[in-house]
Formats: structure tokens, sequence, C-alpha cells
């Protein structure tokens, strides 16, 4: 698997899979030899994502299993990617469900470790890998559906937000929003041209400037979440969802969602570069390291 | 009638009319001899339209009566934006009421024989007709009123859409939508671009979608019709919408809504070319003639 | 003051400060001399505008003084952008809350006498305040809060618009709206865009051709204010949500702020000059002209 990582770890760096060469050379490798490299796909566990398929309804599952709280690693990311592109290539999957194995926690979002302290050679690469990760996510050709088991912030919340539709358990101690304000960064503009899409401008911009969780029953009455169910209810609620969905021509309902979504994801292909530049200028600023360092005490503090 | 329908249908052919130019010449020579060509215009009932006027209030009212279902084929666009261009440039009529004459449908949308086992030629034609009528009406300078007395998808729903204010009757087994996802085909880009307009980015991204047809309350909970009435108030309802609308100042209230939908309209009319080839190319492939197909076989079989 | 004043309408009607170059010179000019310049921006009141700056909170108030209904002549805007851009170079103030000391009106938008009879000149030097009130106010980096203890129309309404953050007296006499149409002129694109940017598309599009005025509670549900209170609550309330603005990092919250703003805030810039002539031919006409003569006519029988 190491050898894998490295080599899709090394596409994710090279940053020039343009969307419109998908499925790339890596991904065609895979559609050419079935036989081989589809039989791990029907469950593969790695490190941090538990991965199964359900060939008779066409549904992966993706479980994110990286306690304490699924945080957004380089490696996180770059697993989430791969496996990602194995279901996108994989003729017997059509739709994906994400949910975690985390208790109270579906994703804390962005590993703050790994914008702390490191060269910037370290933050282009980070950097490129979640934007790969939302590329991939909210241009995805599969029904993707968010079953939220718990908290979701920052970059967990972008995760939710990049699916088609998203089940939240009804628990108002779990809340979700991009609230990077909090921590005196700023999201980036695609993290908040998802968000507009999902809420609206007026919505977005009070809820980014105060960086706002929103605990679930808010965060429905706003539409970030679709639906509210009772935690032992999410799974049976995600696949009935996801059954409506696949219920529709995959090829007409592919469209549909890259004439809605195509706007906002050739923005960042067309000001990648750019946007990883001013992420590794941005986060290398003394204040802001500074206050990450600050977050990471606190964090430290709180869990001792 | 027929030299006239060839006339106007060489012009909607053309496709040369830009806003701009708005009345085109068919429509000066209309100004210049009120005394001949006004006079038709007060009552005039062609085979799939009638059209009043009552001078007094200056309101228009278009009925669409051409069962079974007011599909809107070739000849019933061609119709359409006959009867809407010379009330466009008829100065006694300051508004229109779009209404139906057929029981339980306002309009069924855009007729599918007219997509299926025809010529591109066949295809261009249609399309740009759709086109041209969606132009006329969604740039209309007259305040336009949709009163549904019955179902609206796809086109029907595109023709509510377009105008400024919509009624439906609260009946909950009258239901409207762009439902072209579920005939295995995609709304274009201006379809979307209106209903986006109407009932927002991320309503409009899981409804078109799913291809859904909403109920009338889901309809007016979501925004996508403006008003529930009992079928026996939809005209004296719609009359009364009008007068409030025809209160205001025309040119301003005209500034204003040329100024709310122009980035829309500019965009069709920048591409309108590229659209029709895209349509035709789309429509054209067997894959999607089979479906048309299909559905077209089970429509014969629900009504036998 | 009347060279402070002169100065200011001076770099006013020049129109040449781009925002990148904010603070502009004479902003910096204050930052040099701060014993100076500061001393009388504790407690400053000029013949329209009382304000006073908290400096424990950090938060200033300005309080419209002009009865009889605060409009927004050509006088009072120039000393609203003095008094704005003097709080956004005092490193003192984080913070403004607008209020009305005029029972009943927060303000009546923008003053017709000055459209009224005027030279081309005239228009243009009113019109470029205009302008430079909004791009200062809807673009500072300070929390901005609209106390509306009052009625709030066009204008007024831009104003309220403008902040970050909207409290209304519950008083469903008291409205707010752009009502332009009403008078029979047509609210400029970027009044539409900061309309649109708050309560969406459709809301936007009737409200602005019907020329509405909402009823507080109505303004409450579309979401053009963001919270009603009892008349004797709204200082306090309006203190209680400063405070929770202020306690996020300023820099987060300036750059999530222009993020969400800088594409409206960029086309006025882009298209300023253009925008003044189309005020100035727009506002010429005899048709307007007499339109506006008619409306202060009807305004001042009332008053009789």
């Amino acid at each position: 698997m190491a050898a894998v990582l490295g080599l899709a770890r090394q596409i994710v760096r090279s940053g020039v899979l343009p969307l419109c060469h998908w499925p790339p050379v890596w991904g065609r490798a895979t559609r050419q030899s079935p036989g081989f490299l589809l039989a791990p796909c029907r469950t593969f566990s790695n490190k941090k994502i538990l991965v199964e398929l359900d060939e008779s309804s066409g549904v992966a599952t993706m479980t994110f299993k990286s306690p304490p709280v699924n945080s957004l690693s380089l490696d996180f990311l770059t697993e989430f990617c791969i496996s990602l592109e194995k279901l996108e290539n994989d003729r017997a999957c059509r739709g994906v469900i994400f949910t975690s194995a985390v208790p109270k926690i579906f994703s804390s979002g962005l590993d703050i470790t790994e914008m702390c302290g490191k060269s910037p050679e370290h933050y282009a690469e980070f950097w490129r890998a979640t934007q790969e990760l939302w590329l991939r996510l909210y241009g995805s050709n599969m029904v993707t559906v968010a079953a939220l088991n718990g908290s979701s912030p920052a970059g967990g919340c972008l995760i939710a937000l990049s699916c088609d539709y998203r089940i939240m358990v009804e628990n108002p101690k779990f809340s979700i929003g991009l609230n990077e304000v909090q921590l005196g960064i700023v999201a980036p503009f695609w993290f908040k041209d998802t968000f507009v899409n999902t809420v609206g401008h007026r919505f977005a911009e009070r809820s980014l400037q105060l960086g706002s969780l929103h605990p679930a029953p808010e965060a429905h009455k706003f539409g970030l979440v679709d639906e509210l169910v009772p935690e032992e209810k999410l799974q049976e609620k995600a696949a009935a969802v996801m059954a409506q969905w696949l219920a529709l021509p995959d090829h007409a309902r592919q469209l549909t969602k890259s004439m809605m979504r195509k706007a906002v994801l050739d923005r960042l292909v067309a000001h990648r570069e750019e946007d990883i530049q001013n992420f590794i200028s941005f986060i290398s600023k003394e204040s802001i390291q500074k206050s990450l360092r600050m977050y990471m005490e606190m964090l430290k503090k709180r869990k001792s």
C-alpha cells in the first residue's frame, strides 16, 4: 500500500491533473485491468478510511476511522483522494455514503499540525491535496451523501457541503460550520463558494464572519444540512436517500450536477497555483503561526 | 393565417433578432399600420392559443387550448411568439395573464415528438423557437402573470418561471418542476439560470438532479410559485395581482425588471448558436432517442 | 470645520480614491498626527450627525440628527463620509452603530431636492458622494450595525443593507425597502446588488419592481432585517450584537468580509464614471423631473 500511496501522493503533488483528463493515467490503468485492481476495491481498509462497496446496490460507504477526531492530515487527504478515485473509476460503484467510526465527530477538518512550523514546500503539498480532495468530491460523478453522525467544523463541513445531500443526527450537541475565523484564519474562496451555493449569500456572509458552528437543528433550519434523523436511523436514511438519487438515469443526473457546480469548480482550477501561494504566504505569517500554536495549546489543555 | 405563421416562423428560424432591435422589422410594420393589424389583436383565436385583450384594463389573457396537454410543439411555440410580439407592440396592452383551457394541465412542456426521429434541421428550428419564446417572455416589458390551473412540468414550468408572478391552484395533485432528468435529458443552462433566479442555487441543484415535480403546496413552500388559491379564485386573484403591478410606473418597473434579468438573458443571446448545436448533438444520440421513444411508449400505454 | 468639509468634499468630488489605496492621503495624515486629530474624534457633533466613541469598548455610535427625516443631502453625505473615514482611521474604533435621533424615521433616503432642477455638475457631485458613502460603508473594515428605530426607505434602506447586521424596532408602522420605482425612478445596479446579496434574487426582483416598503415583521421574515426588538431594547441589543462580532479576531473577520463583498464593490469601482453619467442623463429627463416635482408637491401637501 505504501507504494500506491507514494504514487498517488506524487500525482496529488504534481497538481497537473486537469479535471478534463479524468480519469487520469493512474485511473486508466485501473480500468484496463479490472480483475486485478477491482478486487481490493470491494472492501479495503486503509489506515484511516474503511471503504466498503455493496455491489448489489452499487453503493460504497467510506467510514472515517482516524481517532481522535478524523482530522484531515496529509495522509488522510491522500488516502481519501485515492479511495475516491478508485470508486469513481469502478463501474460497479454509483454512489458513496460518507460517515464516521469515531463517536461524536464526523471530521474536525484540516489538521492544524500540518499548518504549523512546517516548510513552504510542505504547506504547498498539504494545500494541493486539500484542493484535490474538494475538486474530486464536489465534481464527483457519483451520488454523494454525507451521513453526519457527529460534529463537522471547518474542513469537515466542507466535505459535507461538497456532497449531494446531507443528513445529520438530530443531536443539538453536534454542530457544523466553517469556523475558520474563530482560529484567526480565513476560509479560502472555494470553501466560501461552496457554502454560498448551499445556504445563500447572506447566511454565508454572517456565518463566515462570525466563524459560527451551528447546532444540528439550526443547521437544518438554514439549509446547511438537508435532514435530521435520530442516530439509530442515520444509516437507514442515508441508504434510502441514496436509492432515491440512484433511481435517476446516471448520465442526465451527472450532466445536470456538472452544470450546477462547474462555474465554482472552474474558478479553483483557473486559480489553483495562486491559491496555493496565497495559502503559503498567509499561513507563514508569524501572527498566524502564533495564533495556531495558541489554539493547539488550548486543545491540549482541554484534553488533559 | 398560414402566411403570417410562415413569415413569423422564418423570423424565428433566422434567429437574428437581437434583443436590442426590439421590435423587429415585422413588429415595426405592425406599429405603422395600427388600424389594420391591431383590430384582430382585441380578440384573436388561433389554433392553439386564445388571446383576449381587455382594453379598459390594458390586460391580455393568453389561454392555452391545445389538448390533450398543451404541449409546446413548433406550431404552438410559433403561435405563442407571434401573439406575444403582437401584444408587446400594442400600446393598449400592459400586462398578460397566462392560463389553460385544458383541465388539470397548464402545459406539459416541450413536445417530445418534435425531438424524436427528426432531422438536425428540424431540431435546430424547434430549439431556436424554444429559445425565442423564452427570450421574449423572460425579457418582456409587459407585466406577466402565470395563473397555473394545472400541472406544469419541464417547458411548462419554464413558462411559469419566466413570468413576473406565479399563482397556482392549491390542489396537491397539480405539480410543477423541471423534471427533464426523469426523461434522461438535461435542462439547458438558461432553464437552469431562470430556475436558480427564482428558487436559489441549492434548491435548484437538488430539484434539477432529481428531476422533481413538486406538488403545489411544496412548490409554494420553496418559492417556485408565489401564491396558492382555490381554483374558483384563480382568475380573480390573477387580475388583482396584475392590477397591483400595473399601479407602478411602467418605465421604472421595466428598467428594474431588465436590470434583474439582463445578465441571464444576455448569456443565451451570446451563446445561442452554440446552444442549438449542443441541443442537436445531444438529442441526436441514439441513447437519448431510445430513451425518448421509451418515454413516449409509456405515455401511450398510460393513456390506453 | 468648513475647511475640512471643503477638503473632504474635494476628495469626494474627485472620485479618484481607489479602494486599494485606503486610507487615502488625507487619512494617512490623520494617522501621522494622532494626538492632534484624534482628540475631536472622541465626541464630535457636526451639523447632521452626532458621533460618539466609547474607547473602552471600541464602539462608536453615529446618530443621525437632521430633521425632519434625516434625508441624505449632499451635506449629510459629505459629513457621513468624513465621520466614517475618521473612525476607520482611528485605531481605537473597531465598530460603529448607526441610529437616529429623529422619531419614527431612520433615514428617508436620498434628498430629492438635490435631484430636482439642478445642474449636471451638481448631479455628478451628489451622485459621486452617494457612491462614495456606499463604497466606504459596504467596504468598511469596522463592524457595522444598523439600529433601525424608524422607517428606512430607499437610500435609508441602502445604509442598513450595507451594514453587517440589522436590528429593527418591531413596530409594524416602521417599514424598510428600496421603493424607488414608486417615485418613477430606478435603483442603480449597486443598490440592487447589495439587496440581492441580502435577500436573494427572487425576493429582490419582486420587491424592487413593486417598489415595496416592507413593515418590520415582513422585513424580518424575508431577511431584510436580522432581528426585531421592542424600541426600549434597541440600543442594548445593538451593543450586545456588536460585542459578539467584536469577539472575533479583526483581521480574519475583515478578510472574510472583504471576500464576501469584493465582487460587488469592484463592480461599482470599475463602472463609477459610467454610473454617474447614467444618473445624470436619467435624472435630467423632463419626464423624471416632472415626476419628482409631483412627488415633492405631494409630500408638502401631506405635511400641511
